[in-house]
């Protein structure tokens, strides 16, 4: 392990952070409210920190493994969080360590679980700063699947690769940093199309913007009690749709500039995406209609807005979805796990995931019909190599261990199950409320410490793709076998 | 389609049906009961519904290719409950045709689900032939997993020639007959092990019988409405055993009788398949001890009992378990969808399967550590080819896709989602209660006919490993493509 880049990749992400700060503190003195100084001496705080870690790493290796990658990840997460929870102990609107150590992952981890009772009195701020870090988590997400994993060539996470349309991702940019200014561009450039609808809409500048970066990150946090319920229908459907443009892989963005938009259009996993979303709509408005009693634009609405904030795992909400028909939770329920596209700012398993084991699951049936066919499995017309098929179960396999292992965690707190049961959906798959207890108009408070450590923990799991965490902790023996 | 094969096979199984009927006709007889006559009115009825299909059968092609052996299977199992439900509804006891099917399918499938609120009310001879169904089913499975599938050679199902350990089932006998010869030896041997057990035990002959033949088809019907909650320790005790025998893999007892225990004892499925027991076993124990006061021998047995019939896919209760800590509960739901051994009795995704995964996942770590590395896929030191491989995570991705479909249906119906997801967990994996409204204290009565009828299908598609249902009912359109 490499320590020297470790400390100084660490240090430097801290004074980024403290220098993400300032907008937060610049609201609080522009509203003239006292807590700009808890905002200050974050600032400070996260500064002399990270200055440390900077001053302790000047002669080092620049010898980068994999595993160092692995570790700077992880760490640097847990940091930006651990510092990032500075603003709301300080201030006092979230006293305790836990508490906004959990508000804080779930901010930079785009999850949007809150243990909030109520969002609408905290400052200006530090409410900024709260919904601040959706967005740069999805900026941060997106540069360590699209710019980070690639540059490190970790096997496992080659479906990036393999998956975009066209010309792979290490084609379009050899380099890390081309890639991540792609990247930038996309993202800053969605956003500030958003906020400008939103205002054209009827939303302050100031509700716009931090409506934008929630959405952007697929993050979830918002303003009032009651999320967006309040807003008007144009508003409400303009954040649908930049939610699902928000799950979209963001490469695609960079062929679509390339007068490529062909190319993206034939993605199958965009196609699978957006049938997924068009038939979740549907059936769960018809649902709404028939025994919901919402009339037509109403059930339409609430349908598209609640399926697309699930599906890219945002978790806003226009309406408490604990009080529909059970079976358009249990939708919900299922959209939770697909979640977006890979590359994208989205959590979830990834639509292109469900789309291979889709795809697995047809070849055994037409080995009934066709026994000695060699059937490869293909996506975008390209052959996935057998290892790529391997790694991709692997992963779902993965997923559904760690979400029943924390199913059992969780139930330890004796919740009846469905609130076990979704605590973890929620969390693992970076989305916010859940279903029973934790429905959008509840919150994350009652948990115990311990469970908003090991749901944080979670987050994480999720947010990272699982692996990268694992494979830290995992016994090394343990590793070494097959 | 050999549809000339396919109707002498069906007809020869009405007949044998129609024999199968006899017990219970001689036992209500010997009581005195008046639903004699309603078995001997369905043996009647049966005999010429066979005889029938015998009859137009007579010149045929004797060319079987694997679908018409899959028909034949499908068909086999809708029929032989279709016209063993006769006895219920002829005897009034069960009136209606959708819930005597259900309750016969879940007899046949050896799940154990009931419509029933009391089945303390049943004749002796009705009752025997409820409870026999299970052990005819379970007869069935392992006639069709351990000699017919190898037999037509049918690609997915080859995992039951790779993982049984040392020679491999095709081997053991290299003809069906042989191989249904020695399973039969075994199954009768078990069974006759345990009626004597259990009358040492203290049970009358009669219900040492019967809940021999529950639990050795891993169905779960009892005499009692309290199901086996009112039997000694040692009854119990017995049970919980010999459930545990039911879910090995029956070539093992071919290879035991052979002198080849050694290699038995080496199998990495039956290794796990106890460890998971015993861990299981343990978690629950202190878990009673700690959160529900019970003391140590009790807890011991309750957990024991509980978890090797939830694990064996049994089904049955010596506590009403949804009042349990929720922890427990999960333990519970977990274990539901691992099940027994592949060419058991038990249902479930299967240990095996669940080995296979485990291993993969652990694969991907070992290919962080060395990248390069190549590493097949082992189980008992010989390698699965990747075909396999594929073939298990397919089942598994199916297994999945057909619960959670299956939960979408039911949660139609509105009850809370635990009832629904124990309903079809409950079903799909051929256990019979679940959790929430379904624990042993209730029953499936409630449900629509709708549902009634969809949860017999999940039934049947567990017991036959999905693949054989799905593969007939899909588009061919479908299955050509990959």
């Amino acid at each position: 392990m490499n320590y020297g880049i470790v400390r100084r990749v660490l240090g430097s992400l801290l004074v980024v952070e403290a220098i993400l700060f300032l907008p937060g503190l610049l609201i609080g003195l522009y509203y003239g409210e006292t807590s700009w100084q808890s905002m200050g001496l974050s600032v400070l705080i996260t500064l002399a920190a990270g200055g440390l870690l900077l001053l302790s790493s000047r002669n080092i290796s620049t010898n980068v493994r994999p595993k160092d990658g692995l570790m700077i990840v992880a760490l640097g997460w847990v940091l930006v969080s651990a510092f990032g929870s500075l603003p709301f102990m300080l201030s006092g609107f979230i006293p305790r360590f836990v508490d906004a150590f959990f508000e804080t992952v779930s901010g930079f981890t785009t999850t949007g679980a809150t243990i909030l009772y109520d969002v609408e009195v905290l400052d200006r701020g530090i409410q900024f700063w709260r919904i601040f870090t959706h967005w740069i988590g999805g900026m941060g997400i997106l540069v360590f699947s699209l710019a980070l994993l690639p540059a490190l060539g970790i096997g496992s996470f080659q479906i990036f690769k393999a998956e975009s349309p066209g010309p792979v991702a290490g084609k379009i940019a050899p380099r890390m940093k081309n890639t991540a200014r792609i990247l930038y561009v996309s993202y800053f450039s969605l956003t500030i199309a958003q906020i400008l609808l939103l205002k054209l809409g009827g939303m302050t500048w100031y509700e716009a913007t931090v409506h934008s970066f929630s959405t952007m990150g697929t993050g979830g946090f918002g303003m009032y009690n009651d999320s967006v319920a309040s807003f008007n229908d144009f508003v409400q459907m303009t954040l649908g749709v930049f939610m699902i443009l928000a799950g979209f892989n963001f490469s695609w963005y960079f062929l679509i500039f390339r007068g490529k938009a062909k190319d993206v259009a034939k993605s199958q996993e965009l196609r699978l995406y957006l049938k997924v979303i068009a038939a979740a709509t549907v059936i769960v408005m018809i649902d709404l209609l028939l025994r919901y009693g919402l009339n037509e634009a109403r059930a339409f609405r609430d349908a598209f807005v609640q399926v697309a904030s699930i599906m890219t795992t945002t978790g806003i909400s226009n309406h408490d979805f604990t009080a529909w028909p059970y079976f358009s939770q249990m939708i919900l329920l299922i959209l939770m796990f697909i979640g977006g596209c890979a590359g994208s700012t989205a959590g979830g398993m990834k639509v292109i995931r469900i789309l291979v084991s889709g795809k697995l699951v047809r070849r055994e049936f037409s080995k009934i019909a066709h026994p000695r066919a060699y059937s490869p499995i293909k996506v975008d017309g390209r052959i996935l190599p057998n290892e790529v098929v391997a790694g991709i179960t692997s992963f779902l396999g993965l997923h559904l261990m760690v979400f029943l292992f924390g199913v059992l965690v969780i139930s330890l707190e004796n919740y009846d199950l469905m609130t076990s049961i979704s605590a973890v959906a929620a969390t693992l798959n970076n989305i916010g409320p859940g279903l029973s207890l934790l429905g959008p108009k509840f919150n994350y408070a009652f948990f115990s410490d311990f469970s908003k450590l090991f749901l944080s923990l979670i987050m994480l799991l999720g947010r990272l793709e699982l692996y990268t965490i694992i494979a830290l902790i995992a016994p090394k023996r343990w590793m070494d076998q097959s």
